[in-house]
C-alpha cells in the first residue's frame, strides 16, 4: 500500500504503534515520558520540571511558495508554527534548533533575511537558536524543533485528550484571516490597505499564543490545541483523543473583520477550514472560560460545546439551530488527490 | 552572493553571528546556555542537570540513496548520525523526534521498515522516539532531532574546543569502513563474504560510541569530535576551536582490515577523508589516553598530537617522518562543484 492511500493521519498512528511498543519499558527515558507522539507536543518529566519538544517540517510549495511571501516572513511564519505548538500544550518555549536543505544557488542574503525573520520573533519569546544543520537539496526545506518547560516546576499541561462532555469551547482570537491573506497574496486580490496589511499579517506574521496558553493553564483549562491545520480538523483531534463528539455554532465563529468584509459567504469555510491561524482552541466548563476571558488581552469566543457521543462527530449548527454542511475538512498530507 | 559561492561552515557561521548577538540576553533560557550553535550538540543547564540537543537532515541523493542500502538500513544509520552526535559530547541520548517528508507513492511498508530499522538502534540506548512531524514531498527527506543529558547531575561534557598543545589524539574503532562500504555499494564491488558483511556494515550499522564517551568523561578528556564529514574535517574543526593546530602520523591511522585487503593506496583517502565511520576522534594528555584504553572494549589508537599553532594546520607525516600531502578534504555541502 502507499502511503498516499493510507493517509497522514493513519500513517502516523501506525508508526507511534510502533513506537509505543517497541521501546525498551525499563529505560529512564520511556519511565519519565508523559505524552510521546500524538498531542501537539511530547512531554516528559525532567528532574525538576515539565520538558516538553515539538518539530515541524515545511517544505517548499508544499507548505509554502517564495513568490507570495518574503524570505523574512517565512522566517516568522515557521517558527510561530512551532511556538504555538508549545504554547498549545501550556508551555514557554526556550530553545529552537533550526535546519535549512536548499539549492546552492540560494541567495546569503535570503537566507540571512529568513534568519533575521526567525529572530525577531524569537526574541519576543527569550527563544533562543542554539542548533541546526545544513544541507544542499534541490528545493528548500526547513525543520524546526522547539524545546520548552512549564514555566512552574510541575505545572498542569494543556492536552487533546482533556474534553469533556459539557465544556464550552472557545477560541481566542480571530479565524480565517490567515487562509484569507494566502488566497488574497496567491490570487493577488485587492482590497482597501488597512484590509490588505491585515490579512497579510494574518498568514505571514501569526502570534503565537504563549501567553494565552499560559492563562489558559492558570485558570484551570485542561484541553487544547493550536489551530494549525484547521478549525474543524484540529476540533477532530480533541474529539478523537478525548472520546467525544462537539457542536458548533457557526453563527459565533468570530471571523477576521477583513474576512467578513470581502469574502461574502466563504467566511465560513475560511474559518473552519483553512487553517494557519495559530489561534488556541479550547474546552472547558463556561466559568473557567468566563475567568479566561477577563484573564487575556485578546478576544475569547465560545463557539459551541462538547457532547457525549464517543464517535468524535461534529456537528455545524446555524443561527435557526439548521444544520450547515461543513466545508472540505483541513489539511491532510497524502490525502486523495494530493501529491 | 549565492549559498554556493559562501559554502556551507562560512554559512554556518553566519548565521550562528546572528544568533548569537540578537537574543535578549536578559532571558532565561540565553543565561543557561552553555554551547549554542557550533558543536556537536547544543548544551544547557537544566534545572539540575546537563541537557544536549542535536538535529540532522538527510537528503535523498545528497545523504543517501535508495538503490544502495535497504529502508531498514536507512533507519539505522540515520538515527546514529544523530546519537554519535551525542556521544561525542559525553552525553546519553534520550529522546528522538523523527520528521519524514516524502512523496505520496511512497510504500507505506517501506517507512515501516524505515522505522524499524530506528527503533532497533534506539532500543540499544533506551532512546524512545516522542514526537515528529510528516509531509508530503517530491523527494525523502529526514530530519531527526536526539535530545540527552550527561549521566551525572552537573558532570562535565566533551568539545571541539578543549584541545591543547601537547595532547595526543587518538581515535576509537576502525577507520574508513563507511566510505569502503559505499564505493562497494555504489560500484557493486566483489569481496570476501566476510569482507562485504563488514564493508556493508561499516556503512549502513555504524554503532553510536556512546559508552565510549561515557569513558572519556569519566577517565577526565575533555575535547572530542564524532567522524562524521571525515578526519581531516572533523579534526580541523577541534583545531579551529581550539586554536590549535595538529600531526597526524598516517602510519598509525587504524584501517578497517577490508579497507587495507581491498583498497590499497586508496586507504589513507578513504580513512582520512570518507567520514561517515562515527568513531570518536579525541584529544588528552598521553596517560588519560592509556586510562580510556584500559576502560573501553574498542580499540583506541594514537594517531597523532596537537601543536601549538593557532593557524588550525593539519599536518600529515608517514613513517619516515616525510610530509604527505592530504587527500579532498571531508564533506562540506555547497562547496564548489557540488549543488
Amino acid at each position: 500500500m502507499k502511503v498516499s492511500e493510507l493517509g497522514e493521519f493513519r500513517l502516523i498512528e501506525l508508526l507511534s504503534g510502533m513506537a509505543g511498543q517497541s521501546a525498551d519499558e525499563e529505560s529512564a527515558a520511556r519511565r519519565q515520558l508523559i505524552i510521546g507522539i500524538g498531542d501537539d507536543a511530547a512531554v516528559w518529566r525532567g528532574d525538576d520540571s515539565i520538558q516538553l519538544a515539538t518539530t515541524d517540517f515545511l517544505v517548499q510549495d508544499v507548505h509554502f511558495s517564495l513568490e507570495i511571501a518574503s524570505w523574512q516572513e517565512l522566517g516568522w511564519r515557521a517558527l510561530a508554527a512551532s511556538l504555538s505548538d508549545i504554547a498549545a500544550m501550556g508551555g514557554l518555549p526556550r530553545y529552537a534548533l533550526v535546519s535549512l536543505a536548499l539549492p546552492g544557488f540560494t541567495e546569503v542574503d535570503d537566507v540571512a533575511a529568513f534568519y533575521r525573520g526567525m529572530l525577531e520573533l524569537a526574541g519576543q519569546f527569550g527563544t533562543v537558536i542554539i542548533g541546526g544543520d545544513m544541507s544542499a537539496a534541490p528545493l528548500l526545506v526547513i525543520s524546526i524543533t522547539v524545546l520548552g518547560g512549564t514555566s512552574g516546576p510541575f505545572d498542569p499541561i494543556l492536552t487533546r485528550s482533556a474534553a469533556r462532555p459539557g465544556d464550552k469551547i472557545a477560541v481566542t482570537g480571530t479565524l480565517g484571516g490567515a487562509a484569507a491573506g494566502l488566497e488574497m497574496l496567491t490570487k493577488q486580490l485587492k482590497f482597501s490597505e488597512e484590509e490588505t496589511t491585515g490579512l497579510r499579517e494574518a498568514f505571514t506574521k501569526p502570534w503565537p499564543r504563549v501567553a494565552e496558553g499560559q492563562a489558559l493553564v492558570e485558570q484551570g483549562v485542561k484541553a487544547a490545541i493550536d489551530i494549525s491545520d484547521g478549525l474543524l480538523s484540529d476540533l477532530g483531534h480533541i474529539c478523537e483523543m478525548s472520546r467525544v463528539s462537539a457542536r458548533i455554532e457557526t453563527e459565533s465563529l468570530p471571523l477576521h473583520p477583513a474576512v467578513t468584509a470581502n469574502f461574502g459567504d466563504r467566511g465560513l469555510e475560511l474559518a473552519l477550514g483553512g487553517g494557519e491561524d495559530y489561534e488556541l482552541l479550547f474546552t472547558a466548563p463556561a466559568g473557567v472560560i468566563a475567568q479566561v476571558r477577563a484573564a487575556v488581552s485578546c478576544p475569547v469566543t465560545v463557539i459551541g460545546e462538547i457532547t457525549a457521543a464517543e464517535t468524535g462527530e461534529i456537528t455545524l449548527l446555524n443561527g435557526r439551530g439548521n444544520l450547515v454542511e461543513p466545508p472540505e475538512k483541513g489539511w491532510e498530507h497524502f490525502s486523495p488527490g494530493r501529491a
